[in-house]
């Protein structure tokens, strides 16, 4: 009954905070039978004890803490994040959480998809974001928004699992994270051998091109194809005694 | 855009022994906007400790306690039970929790409606069925049926909550065709300049900068970045003294 694809989701919490949490969070990924918990930089007592739980599941004894949320989706071809604010200066598109299910399971057919959730506290942060293709919301009241950690998981993983009509596949699979990382790092090679960014401003340009690269449905055609394209022009720029400044 | 019919909702623990469930259902109540919490004996020091928790909400403080189930749901026109059970030798019709959002929200239209949930160990009793209309089960994976209270709770109350209309176009708007010309042209000035097309493939490279174009969903906004780098390198490039060859 409930989807296979699930097995191909990955649920990343970032920075959480409570053992609890974490332990409400792999409860919920055995009710809808999701396995794959990532954990980015989390508070290591918490981790700790909530593995040594009484009844500790399956899900937290093969979770695995990754330094970062780079590192957490590398694999994965669609990675969402997930927030409580109704509207921010926010880059990614912002998605309600009804309206993400047909797409985020077709993605599922074809590869890794992450969805990310950040700590109790603060949430996802800017730089976190910026490894997202969407951002989700969960409409929520706006006297109470933000909801615990655990229930928004719940729900979340009951969104994607509820019965709905088959998704179909559309068009071809999204490049893994890893791989636009690597194209984002040449472009970013490209651009300062080119004089377009400079020590002061490369952050925000990596950012800018980091969220271009999510926003675009970049296959790995693509960033096969670009990174051909910007090797020849690095090499011609190198060769061409241009001094990068 | 929640619907005002939520206030017509009670939701009704039975027995429930965990003061942490009691405060976790009480927060996801607040998150989706449902005001009417009623208990059915609940352990006495449980309720007491939810009450006088750090940030015990409105709704606890407003919560009402009954001693049986048919004095809770004595002013509601239908009353739900909810199960984890696939089959029991259940009286009442069993519905997955995706078929009764529309016929609950009909029903809030008209008056109450209560939503009862059973203690963490042993669930519903039969006495306590015997007061339901329908029972609703969450489908959930065989080898681990039961969810935590709190999830379960927030779960029904999103799929009560969540919006059926059809979904609407997700993201921005692509950059129409003239601009993505605009833009192939100038990349393909780039790579001419870069040496990476040669006069004998340019028309096929050509073809393929403009399908990646299209693949991608390139909006005004990256057509004007990629357009800013795209000139900032021709630049750099010729006025570097690379021949283009």
């Amino acid at each position: 009954m409930l989807a296979d694809e699930l097995r191909q989701l990955a649920i990343v919490l970032v920075r959480t905070r409570n053992p609890l949490n974490i332990g409400a969070v792999a409860r919920a990924m055995q009710n809808f039978g999701v396995r794959d918990l990532r954990l980015v930089a989390p508070y290591e007592a918490s981790f700790r004890e909530a593995r040594s739980g009484v009844g500790a599941s399956a899900v937290l004894g093969d979770a695995r803490e990754f330094p970062s949320v780079a590192e957490a989706v590398a694999d994965c071809r669609l990675v969402i994040g997930t927030t409580a604010a109704r509207r921010r200066e926010l880059e990614q598109p912002l998605v309600a959480l009804e309206q993400v299910s047909t797409p985020i399971r077709a993605a599922l057919t074809q590869g890794r998809v992450a969805l990310l959730f950040g700590s109790e506290k603060h949430g996802l942060r800017r730089e976190d974001l910026e490894h997202c293709h969407w951002l989700v919301r969960i409409a929520t009241e706006d006297a109470q928004p933000s909801m615990n950690l655990g229930q928004a998981v719940a729900v979340c993983l009951w969104e994607l699992a509820r019965e709905t009509a088959a998704p179909a596949a559309q068009g071809e699979a999204r490049a893994a994270s890893g791989e636009l990382e690597r194209l984002g790092a040449l472009l970013m090679e490209l651009l300062e051998a080119g004089g377009y960014t400079h020590p002061e401003t490369a952050t925000s340009s990596e950012s800018e091109v980091r969220r271009m690269l999510r926003r675009l449905q970049v296959t790995d055609a693509d960033v096969h194809l670009v990174m051909g394209m910007v090797r020849k022009l690095l090499w011609k720029m190198r060769s061409g005694g241009v001094d990068g400044r």
